[in-house]
């Protein structure tokens, strides 16, 4: 075999063969193929697309690539969820504990953000002293202990996804549905869960945003999965405008404990719900998300699943008080509050730019190793839909510097549509699809 | 601008301006864009094409990204021929001296063979002595003492093609119109002549192996060269059997010489006579090559255009007896003749595999700097269309070794194809079309 016999096979439309594609992964591995071969392929895979089974042995080689955890060795299955990214995307905090206080084992590596969508990892992080960075076996014990662990990569996992990802972002070949979902299976794979459900974002937030491309991106993933032999779920979910109203690090984790307190918002606690209610059907413990839905929000009124967060942070290293009392959370100096200036509705609330606010103020990054400010951020009064009055509050600019509000208060003017009719129809449901 | 964008751009169908070309290509030139961008760039000229105004901008930046030669300084305006590659295509050495011998300048650079396809600076070496290395001074001097000079090329021509061809090679994004276009005509541009004549082939010994394939690229070449103010010239010739009778480098040499003494084989004394009468159709002494064609056949039954071959291996340096007397040129040791097995009609002779078989007898190379066998190689006696009885001389090995005689004529017998049926109708004419 060699490395151009197969991206030209690729270009010329053809499916590879199972060996095939190991050929190219541990050459991908290893490093014997260089970059400008990788990058024509990725280009002629742009093109020409994969079937399900190449897409399945890509996924599969890219996950054997380097270290995989192993979950089963765990006294009860663990559940992992994973959203393909979205702005204000705080679910895994609020869903993660409620699935571990209804009896699951969640044992999680979760990513850092880059650009205008936040990571799980840099949220948690504004806890101070806690810590994601642990070595395999104490992963495992906290899994064990306490049901509930939610770290950053322990472990070398999928390299050959790792240098593929990079060059798909120097080459322009980052929109394949192939290629994405190979990249977050073949992660999820080595991370070793036997129940995975996704959240794909739909909308001008996450990075679809159609639905029938998001409807087939899960598709392809719930076939990986499968074929991997693990079960799995998935939802589509709304991303046009931010999820919640908080967006930042610290003002998310804030959300995520009203919302396991009951105070959250309302597309936020129904993801959580549904999110949460997937993850008991893949472990078997039900068979659609409403038969468990009394249980967790059993869990959310007897305060047990923010107790069982207040537990993991404790264990992580951080400050259990700041999820009791989210007040002691980092805050930043400039509290903004943004007024409407004309009564009308909230037609749409452009997700992407508030994201790239968020980011500018400095809670997410702009390229990898940057540091977030914990503190800084945004909190949307008003989404799409609701009536606003002339003075109400519109939202709040949680600011380093006068200057980094004054630049945030336009953009997100800008992001905000008021009109003066109101809307026609309700608004979509923040849970679009479940796919089981 | 960045390389990022632009790869992008080509991606998503988009058409590049002309500044973006210009910045791409001094990108190539001077090292500052990585292959692996470059790489994922053709893979997307590939898919998605080029306009013609975006192939002529490639082209003319590519021309102008290194040396150039001015032919404008010469007393006669420069006429060149190009051909796309064949296997047995002997055409430049009749139809330079036979164009130059009817009062064309022709100030040629050539290239060398590789794989299947020979180079017409190989065959020029199989005469002692004669060199093709010389400066552009020189070039230009015996342009204007005999009007006539093939010499490899003088000057760093167009480097950003250079490394764009090496990157197609290796990336499996050869197979571009566009690409292939703007490669060809970036160095004919940079060589200067102000007339070009383009002699494409259509058939498995080209690389294009469909007429409308041929006519397309022929159409895009002419394109570009009027963009650049060149006066240009096609024709589509067949290449489905090799041209001619010899294959090899001394023996198309010699053949070269026969057929300038009359003597040659139909088709390529068809094809030179062609190809010379464009050459004076760009050179604007006629409106098509049939006005010409008893100027050219003068120059043949006179001998004026194989003296002026003469003249031009001497001023190389080169043993211009070989001219006059082709046995003198390198005989290789063994010479076996092929003998029709089965009686029949000659339907088809594979091109390709012919010039694989003389490329394995030493006569083309592997690999860039291979060195070749002036000597060695075949001569076809039956052609396509040919009644061949059992007994008949077939085609004829010339191998340095027993060995080597025996592989050859494993493949030379498999190449031809011989049947019991006459063949239907009268076999394609050398020359499919004229484009003018």
């Amino acid at each position: 075999m060699n490395a151009l016999d197969i991206v030209v096979a690729k270009r010329d439309g053809r499916a590879h063969s199972e060996a095939e594609i190991r050929w190219l992964v541990d050459g991908v591995t290893d490093g014997s193929i260089p970059d400008y071969q990788l990058t024509a392929w990725l280009m002629a895979v742009v093109w020409r697309g994969m079937t399900e089974r190449e897409i399945a042995s890509l996924t599969e080689a890219m996950a054997r690539s380097g270290e995989t955890v192993d979950l089963s060795r765990l006294r009860e299955p663990a559940v992992d969820k994973h959203s393909t990214g979205g702005v204000g995307d705080k679910t895994s905090l609020v869903v993660a504990p409620l699935a571990a206080a209804t009896g699951l084992t969640v044992a999680k590596m979760s990513g850092r953000g880059l650009g205008y969508t936040g990571g799980t990892l840099d949220k948690l992080e504004s806890v101070p002293g806690l810590s994601v960075d642990m070595s395999v076996r104490r992963f495992m014990e906290q899994a064990e202990q306490i049901g509930l662990v939610i770290a950053g990569q322990t472990a070398e996992l999928a390299p050959a996804d790792k240098r593929l990802y990079g060059l798909r972002n120097l080459s322009g070949t980052v929109p394949s549905q192939a290629l994405i979902a190979a990249s977050i299976m073949s992660k999820k794979l080595a991370a070793g869960a036997e129940g995975i459900v996704l959240d794909v974002k739909v909308g001008c937030g996450g990075f679809m945003s159609e639905l029938d491309q998001a409807r087939s991106l899960a598709a392809t993933m719930l076939a990986i999965g499968r074929r991997a032999g693990r079960r799995m779920a998935a939802c589509l979910s709304g991303m046009d405008q931010p999820l919640g109203q908080a967006v930042g690090n610290a003002l998310e984790v804030a959300e995520a404990c009203r919302t396991l307190r009951g105070e959250g918002p309302n597309d936020l606690h129904a993801l959580s719900l549904t999110v949460a209610g997937l993850m008991h059907v893949v472990a078997g413990r039900a068979g659609r998300p409403a038969e468990v839905e009394a249980e967790l929000m059993g869990a959310i009124q007897s305060g047990r699943a923010l107790e069982l967060l207040g537990d993991m942070v404790a264990a992580q290293g951080g400050d259990r008080g700041c999820i009791e009392d989210p007040d002691r959370l980092p805050r930043a100096p400039i509290r903004r509050v943004l007024e409407v200036e004309v009564a009308g509705w909230v037609a749409s609330v452009d997700a992407r730019a508030i994201g790239e606010t968020a980011c500018e103020l400095g809670a997410g990054r702009r390229a990898k190793g940057d540091a977030v400010d914990p503190a800084v951020g945004l909190r949307l009064r008003a989404k799409i839909g609701d009536r606003v009055d002339r003075g109400a509050e519109l939202a709040e600019i949680h600011a380093r510097t006068e200057a980094a509000a004054d630049r945030a208060e336009a953009r997100l003017r800008a992001a905000y549509a008021i009109v003066s009719e109101p809307p026609v129809g309700r608004p979509d449901p923040i849970v679009i699809e479940i796919l089981t």
